[in-house]
């Protein structure tokens, strides 16, 4: 597990919860399985381009949204 | 090739070339390939969350600069 997988990934949680979603909500708006969802918020996941860009549409954010972690 | 990997792959040149990189150097600097490198900036690759971070640490910008053409 990298630390920027980590990063993303509660960044990700947070984004969902604020919006009241389920990871299985996400999953099922996104076109991702559930598992995967959440493998990606514990930060196991290296995720692609493509996969951010379903998950922000998902969740209405821009992808830099993201990424808001940054220094 | 889908969009958000043609406007990533623009957004990546368009920063590599201000800093007066070849692909080849930024490949080396990133330890990814340079042929790679050239995928993406054409939009040919779907590229994973660990890859942007190199090239973003390569280039000393943040990986939200990547995506300052979302609306």
């Amino acid at each position: 597990m990298t630390t920027v997988q980590r990063e993303f990934g509660n960044r990700l949680r947070e984004i969902r919860q604020e919006q009241c979603f389920t990871q299985e909500e996400l999953a099922h708006r996104a076109g991702l399985n559930r598992t995967y969802v959440g493998d990606i918020e514990r930060g196991e996941k290296n995720l692609t381009l493509v996969s951010m860009k379903r998950l922000a549409k998902a969740l209405g954010v821009n992808i830099r949204d993201f990424f808001d972690w940054e220094l």
